[in-house]
């Protein structure tokens, strides 16, 4: 567990970086992340590289003690390259360039810019690659931000032909496996395939979803060139790249494949505000944030790392992007870096060093002030920082790896599905994912968040939301495993192709599950159905399967007597979205025939588990007492949690 | 009265096309659309017809006993013609040419599509005009689907200047006709006038509504093309067009008039989520559709028809383009279908044989699931067939021509006026239109819905919704009528090029009803007027007329002392728009001078004569009960009918 | 005080002008705006002018005894000078050109626009500047209409970089100044620079910023240009323009440095209905108006104004262009007339004489109907005039400059700043300073409103809503007066080029009050924050300033401890934006301190003072009974003032 910061050395006037370098040591950050946004200062003129600044910012904090995430700086290709080779901007669905003047203006497609960040590149990593401040890499910065990732220039679409003649092989294969035959929209030969936009209506749905598995190809293969290069010229030093909280525009699978870490940017507050949740849980959370939402976010990047996840950009106050900005709570820096740290992570780096007066971002909050004073956010990282001291020198289990006993499958490919035909507007699977993982954290669970192609060894539990394409094998891994395996619904509705099954939803999963969805319909936001379970009641929102399966067990019914939630030996299948009280009736049902024991926290209190230490997170603005742990078990604060307060205790291993 | 079914042969196995076929005719249905969107597999390639298919296909069905409905294939251009033809394709509002890739991607002025289609078309009239199996013709599909009438390119700018000169013979008419001296606007020659897009505030409205008319005219024009086609190697054999639900972008009257059957596809629950209805309404009627929403394009279609209309689409279950996509109660499909045959519909024919498993309509019930067995809706029509046969062998006048005592005025340029200076943002005619035929239809009316230049002969009462722009013999044909006339507020208050008149509205039909309506105001949601009729009150929404005169007879007024609703003889005019129980009082009040006795509904219940048969539909969830009619009088069900149900009884006639 | 009115002779036969003229000569209006539209008909083709008509018009009316108030035609550049020179048009942010067709279609950038416009204006002023008919002058109209100011042409971007480079000098400085290191934005030289459109995320704030001043230098550059021409051929007939109300896209104190008279034109019942008001709001104030719109105008532009303002365009009664359109009450138009007087007018012209039947604003009323009778509008038009009459021939000083002891300081760049960088979506400039208004006008006070660089002398206090850049000069003034002095939240917290003050907000201000705002938030519309004022309590909304500063007091604060509003000496910070009742109960208490005395009014009656009159207002549905008053001060009305009434008593000068 360490601390980091991000740092622009080239901010700031040369004769400030000794002393902010010596207070970051002070403060008690061991890694400084530099250089992703430079481009314009390491090459300022076409060809002509200034490494001297650079070199002094690196000496600087290595002198300190402070280890170097170094950046490549394609985030960012200046002016002078854009006029140089206009085919880098990305073109937009409205058939227009992108231009320059803020950031990510570059088409994952455009040869010029690969070739431009290859040579950036090589140069960068060529220097610094065993320069022996520089501890790790960064391969750009938040690939994908801002719609960048689906770009419709000439470029892309001559690569997207190539990409589906490798997929199809032939022209006829691509017909039938999308049914094209459906309006005359049958090509002759790939070269006739455009970009899905402009379309008079909705363009075709295979189209549409393999553009978006093209374009997120496409990141990987531009990713994974930088990668190649660093670990040529900087072997041995990690490479990461920061991805960004619940962002789905492209397979972060894929793309974490290539790295050694992937990280995440935490911003809690902002993600409240522009995310799907309701006017009253944005007010409610407004300066903590949702309980579960960095969690998942964790969860999600810890699952897809080979070496402990970070949080490469912790909110450390206001941010700017955000519709609006309210301050987070005292505390809550605190807390949001121990959660981390709960979940796994390697290193909470806080973004950023010190806010900047000017440009895009200067009412984004650092550590410190834009007049150098430590800020709020500053101090909690500081008081972290003696935390994990003290932790680290006890006789615990900090830094081990966290596993959970319940998997939940998480995909991205379910997202670009369900974006391209939702059948009900209001069909977010991200949402729906993260309502499912709430409910079970609000048991007390701990979770790991995985791709259906991950191994299922060692769960009691697996819990699969509304996943409309399974993988070949799925089903058989799913037979194979022990746990009890929770379907939600729509799962297995669609091929690889987006096609219905031959067979009906779920698909290959019929041979798990042996019911036919033969109907389904989706619900308006102000209709709900009714639905009985046992004794409980609740109710069904967005969607409804509509299920025959005379072989299966009904456990829940809709008012009208269709089966609401059925189950065939371990495998249970909800027909439906159901309200949070009802979803966590159930899942604590199945966890307790899983062997796992529900621990009901409510809606603000939260437990994560690493090693032997259990950490108690109170997102309330009351106290909260834990009972019966012993004082002397307790390695942060005590039984008494305060308000947005933080406890870890040594779990009572017999 | 008859079943028909739409088939897409070229989406399955040639194996499984003889098993459809015997399925449909033993289902009860009698004919079968086909080949509507199969133009890539009429011409794979430029000039390379393949027939063998569609012979096979045609064989089959006719071998079966089937009718064929063959449709001109021209909604959906091939990609080959695209790529040779670039200006098919339509251009929209923001400049922009549509791109190919779902359907209608045409431009009713392109001479290439327009020569293209005569070519498709006569290839097709010319192969099956005469084969004994092809019993009618669909012309094209849907017209104007996805917003496609309206077009911006070159070439319907070029031959919109030719549709003025032709229109207005010199540029000094139409300056004056227009008002263009106003802002300058004036023009020196038709070849200076352009689209009325992109201007900086809203173009001149004469401008935009004689583009509207000039779109519209194009539609026509192309589909008289495809008729001229199809009756020269088709003789005999009736030809139709499908209209969608409500749609507005063209003058439908001129269109039909060129047809032998107006037909119309019918989506009640899509309908309901995507028109104007409030929250509380698409939750009442979510899985039955509004009431009225059916009927009232019964009427407007039964209305243009020359031989009785048909429902081409009728929704069998969930459909996949509405926002959300609920489930139909079970019934729905059968109470839809007899309320069409009750309104005079030939034929119902559903919407699809089987759910297609691929492309954008995968999510589109058939009366068949996928995997190929009978859904809900296919019972359904099967019941319908059932219960036809039983009435057909029954000595009843089951197919009469049905004819109203009422006669409801709708039209198209009233649409687009208003559209273009709604003057209160909400002013949404066909909603308004709608609302009087509701109100009619609670009071257990038949409504003829008619076209302002078609007969006013043999109405009792004749219902005069918004009608801005009145023909020139409007004020004498109503004078010359007996019926009770009731005139909605804003009617006569334009000129046919949209100008004020000079005597101010009703303009010409001052004659007929001599108040000046010397200012109007609209009002925005959270306001209504109190209204006072008699001993009734109510409230007034949306609009108000202001209105003087001093030889008519003030019947209701609002809370300022203006009056509300004003008659002179037996006009009556309503100077604002009022709420749901206000009008009905009202028409009840005037339907009762002209004879006609009311029979209040509610809300949920309605009747519907056919010749000596009336039919009474249950919309609501409880049963009812018909009081007063023998038991052996009913033809369908009996004097209980059941939520969602259906009974049909002789009138006694005396 | 005198009335005008708006004229078109062009739009009517030339056989009514003599009569149009003789009726408003009698109805008591003494000047006529025409022409402003009228280029199409001063010059039909290319350089043929025609001037037959407008000499006759301007002989009818000067023969009448109507002074003239002459336009250049600019506002409305006809078809064929458009099809000469394309590039006149202006080009939006979606990189498209506008289209011919309405009004205003031009680029205030463009150099073939600035000599055609130079020409045309030269015409019309060497043949009507020394008419005697002719009186005044009004420039084009309404600068920046439909969003008109900012155009993104190449000549709009060529003429930026000739900007840029006066105001920077060197490309190192705007580097500098801007901080275009952040994201590797840095320019190498000026011909780099573009404009801020089409970037991927927002462009950068200083770029953006710049973009606002230059496109409203553009605006002072181009009607400086026809002023010029004016005076050259006019000399002694004083320039007007008619701005719009409450329109912030140019800086229009710059504007009218070069006028000699400010107009507006004022619609209230348009202006409720499109602005930020609630909808509770819109209801109530639906038929007349907010009490405090109109007079927020008046002061806006009497500040500005070298001779009294006056009101070019008065709304009449329903206008034609807002979502909705109510009829504004009897009374109303008197009202507004008054209230104008009230402020300080010169003149109120009514737009227009008679309501066009044709065209985009034949829906707008005028003073007589289409069919040339005398409107409401008309009648109450013709009593303020006999009232002008009475009171000009009574011993009163009516006519005397108006003068308010606070000064509420009112800004254009704080406005393009907010939108640029608002941090909380609704931060609107112009609703918080009409607020603060608002709240100023309810204790019965004067106000003028004046720019941030005008005299602060002799005001007893100083209101600044949010002002984020001051003046360089600003603290120094402020600390000069001997005003009790507010300054809103954000005030002072941005330079000149948009960045942070180094020494954080409220930068140069805090040698005047001397806090460190060191954190920011806002907040989303269903939160607020507790406030604490002494006994009295209320609530904060939108943002909060946390501030430190240990030698100021606090004089309230926020539930969590947070000073809310804090004073030094005679400066008061406001840290939020407090509630109505809060925010008067503040300045009441101020006021008290400036030696101002408030007189609560309540929502919706209304003072104003004129030399010795005061004027009272009754915005409210229920008549107001003035006390204290004796009968024989009244000039207008008594002291018994019916609902949307107007009294004028003398004032008791002792």
């Amino acid at each position: 567990m360490r601390l980091g910061v991000c740092y622009y050395p080239e901010h700031w006037p040369e004769s400030m970086w000794k002393e902010d370098a010596r207070r970051m040591k002070a403060l008690g950050i061991e890694q400084v992340r530099i250089a992703e946004f430079a481009w314009s200062r390491m090459e300022p003129s076409p060809g002509e590289y200034d490494w001297g600044w650079l070199d002094r910012a690196v000496d600087v904090l290595g002198a300190a003690g402070l280890q170097v995430v170094m950046c490549t700086p394609t985030a960012t290709p200046p002016k002078w390259l854009i006029d140089r080779h206009p085919d880098i901007l990305p073109v937009g669905a409205d058939g227009r360039s992108r231009a320059f003047g803020s950031r990510r203006h570059y088409d994952f497609s455009s040869p010029s810019y690969f070739e431009a960040s290859r040579a950036i590149c090589t140069a960068i990593a060529r220097r610094y690659g065993a320069h022996p401040a520089v501890a790790y890499w960064q391969t750009d910065n938040e690939y994908g931000c801002h719609n960048t990732v689906v770009s419709y220039s000439t470029s892309a679409v001559q690569r997207f032909r190539e990409w589906l003649k490798a997929r199809y092989k032939t022209i006829d294969a691509l017909n039938l496996a999308w049914g094209t035959v459906f309006w005359s929209m049958e090509y002759r030969s790939f070269d006739e395939i455009d970009a899905p936009i402009a379309t008079v209506t909705e363009a075709h749905p295979s189209h549409r979803l393999n553009y978006r598995r093209f374009a997120s190809d496409e990141v990987a293969r531009y990713n994974r060139m930088q990668v190649e290069i660093i670990r040529a010229y900087s072997p041995g030093r990690p490479v990461a790249h920061n991805f960004m909280q619940l962002f789905t525009e492209f397979d972060h699978y894929a793309v974490a494949r290539d790295l050694d870490v992937a990280t995440w940017d935490s911003y809690p507050l902002g993600a409240l505000e522009e995310q799907w949740f309701a006017p009253a849980v944005k007010r409610k959370y407004l300066r903590t944030g949702h309980p579960d939402f960095a969690s998942f976010n964790h969860d999600v990047y810890r699952g897809m790392s080979k070496l402990p996840f970070w949080v490469m950009e912790q909110q450390p106050g206001p941010v700017n992007w955000a519709h609006w900005n309210p301050s987070p709570l005292p505390g809550m820096v605190r807390l949001w870096s121990w959660e981390a740290f709960a979940h796994g992570a390697g290193c909470v780096s806080y973004f950023r060093w010190r806010q900047a007066p000017f440009a895009q971002e200067q009412m984004h909050a650092g550590l410190n002030t834009p007049d150098n004073r430590l800020d709020i956010g500053g101090g909690e990282a500081e008081r972290v920082a003696c935390e994990i001291a003290a932790i680290e020198s006890a006789n615990v289990d900090a830094n081990a790896v966290v596993r959970g006993k319940i998997a939940l499958i998480y995909d991205y490919d379910a997202k670009w599905l369900f974006e391209i035909q939702p059948q009900g507007a209001d069909f977010h699977y991200p949402r729906f994912a993260f309502e499912y993982y709430s409910a079970l954290r609000a048991l007390g669970f701990d979770l790991d968040v995985i791709s259906a192609d991950a191994s299922l060894d060692g769960y009691a539990m697996i819990v699969v939301p509304p996943l409309p394409i399974v993988p070949d094998d799925f089903a058989a891994r799913l037979a194979a495993s022990d746990a009890q395996i929770v379907l939600g619904p729509r799962t297995g509705s669609k091929t690889a192709d987006a096609q219905i099954p031959a067979n009906l939803p779920p698909g290959a999963l019929a041979s798990l599950l042996p019911i036919r969805v033969w109907r389904v319909e989706s619900m308006r936001p102000n209709v709900t159905e009714a639905v009985t379970f046992g004794t409980e009641a609740g109710h069904a929102r967005h969607w409804r399967d509509l299920i025959d399966g005379p072989g299966v067990t009904v456990q829940a019914r809709f008012a009208d007597g269709h089966p609401a939630y059925v189950r065939h030996g371990s495998t249970h299948y909800f027909a439906s979205l159901f309200d949070d009280r009802l979803t966590q009736t159930l899942f604590a049902d199945i966890a307790n025939q899983a062997g796992l024991t529900p621990t009901p926290l409510g809606d603000d209190l939260r437990i994560s588990r690493r090693g032997n230490l259990t950490y108690v997170f109170n997102y309330s603005n009351a106290p909260y007492t834990i009972e019966d742990i012993a004082d002397e078990r307790f390695v942060i604060a005590s039984r008494e949690v305060e308000p947005q307060g933080v406890a870890a205790y040594k779990t009572n291993t017999a």
